[in-house]
């Protein structure tokens, strides 16, 4: 069985990448080709689109399936002449839309990863600008200007996790790494507890944390199984006694953690 | 005119999100609340939802919008009894889908960003690493490594690009900002010479520019209007010179640069 999905967009297609990759997550065993295919904003270029699907479809054994978000309706009626199964976002939700909010719809595409609002573009570089200056502990000076501080021990993922939260919401995230020093001294840092209120806590399995720490430094101290036990054991210790919250990342997406620390922290995103 | 949408999810709730904001910004003049909430993943979750539309609903003078993307029957079904306007995009399109691919679906929450393919996630925190080894010329050993090398003068918004790639994509990108001193000496620099192929120009409008560089070094020469026309059009005519592909950032939103980079290059996203 070989089969091909398109996602079309007059945009970035990210809408109907998401809407597919959702849909098709919900059926196993398939085997299936992946194509976006975004910008399609004239009718030469979905005339194109049209012969491309094609040639893939007879090559296939089965008939293209086709995400699309396109907008534009002489687009649309050149993109239907395709011999495939279209599923029209569009198409299926914008009547029932316009008749709910009593409005009529603009009809224009890439609305909404437009920079419509030059504030909110902003709001995620000045973010993303804010996790690289304070990442791994390297700055505590603008922790007063921080939504969230993450903390954990070292290469439990609480970077790739700042990085998504500004991106994705233009939230502020700094982390700080708990080491062997600080869990020496029994306490949070001094630092920390000053915003005991913004800390969250990012934990993992010790296997995990093992295999991360290994690529990085083989066979190290800093990378054994036993160090790696003793860490998370006594990082998650100090955790419960000053209340903060924490998740277990292991087995988690970016999305996943991201939208679980949003949602437990009550975190407002500016995007 | 009050109204409230909600994104209903029993994992993340991204792709209700994308879609739902999608949708709506098809519509202008509309004064919208927004509030997502993930990980409903149990009945008595759906119940203390449930409430909660309907507190928000009779505080707003329009009944709820809702966006759901869950999947579990029994959940579905107490979320139905909110008073609300329903776009349930599970419902609409799971049985075409099934009737379509010749399958039953899986009927499980959360499918889309588990992890569920391992490596995948590992390229995600791979490209990230990459990308943040690889920043602003820090580094050039690893090119040969790399996916695309983004350049362009400084700060026209290379590294948001970078890490979006890799954290959407696992792309592997790295940046390198071209100088004055690279524009005195008329050609690019050797590094970028020998990784022709692999470069991608990101360009911007000189206000701009002048606008973002003042923020960082106000009143410097640096940012002067001046001095930013000279770059821009010296990098332009560089790049035209070596048949560099590139792009004008201003007005685009950091999805819309990333997929158009992406469709450009030919780049294969890793997940």
């Amino acid at each position: 069985m070989q089969r091909t999905v398109f996602y079309l967009s007059g945009s970035t297609g990210i809408t109907a990448e998401k809407l597919g990759q959702s849909l098709l997550a919900q059926f196993s065993n398939l085997e299936l080709d992946h194509i976006t295919l975004p910008f399609i904003d004239t009718v030469e270029k979905a005339e194109d689109t049209v012969s491309m699907i094609n040639i893939v479809g007879q090559k296939d054994t089965a008939r293209p399936i086709i995400f699309d978000t396109l907008i534009d309706q002489e687009i649309k009626d050149t993109l239907k002449t395709a011999d495939a199964f279209f599923i029209d976002v569009f198409g299926t939700y914008l009547k029932p839309l316009e008749r709910e909010l009593a409005s009529n719809s603009l009809q224009q595409p890439g609305m909404s990863h437009k920079i419509s609002e030059e504030d909110k573009y902003h709001d995620r570089i000045e973010a993303m600008n804010f996790a690289l200056t304070n990442d791994d502990g390297a700055r505590t000076q603008q922790y007063d200007n921080a939504d969230i501080i993450l903390t954990g021990v070292s290469r439990c993922g609480k970077t790739p996790i700042c990085l998504y939260l500004a991106l994705q919401f233009g939230i502020r995230a700094a982390n700080y790494p708990l080491t062997v020093d600080d869990i020496d001294t029994g306490n949070l840092p001094r630092i920390l507890i000053k915003h005991r209120h913004k800390l969250f806590g990012l934990t993992t399995d010790p296997e995990r944390l093992s295999k991360v720490r290994n690529e990085r430094q083989p066979n190290s101290r800093y990378a054994a199984l036993r160090q790696c036990r003793f860490e998370v054991n006594e990082v998650e210790q100090l955790m419960d006694r000053h209340r903060i919250p924490y998740l277990n990342t292991s087995n988690h997406s970016i999305e996943e953690i991201s939208s679980k620390v949003v949602t437990t922290s009550g975190l407002k995103k500016r995007c």
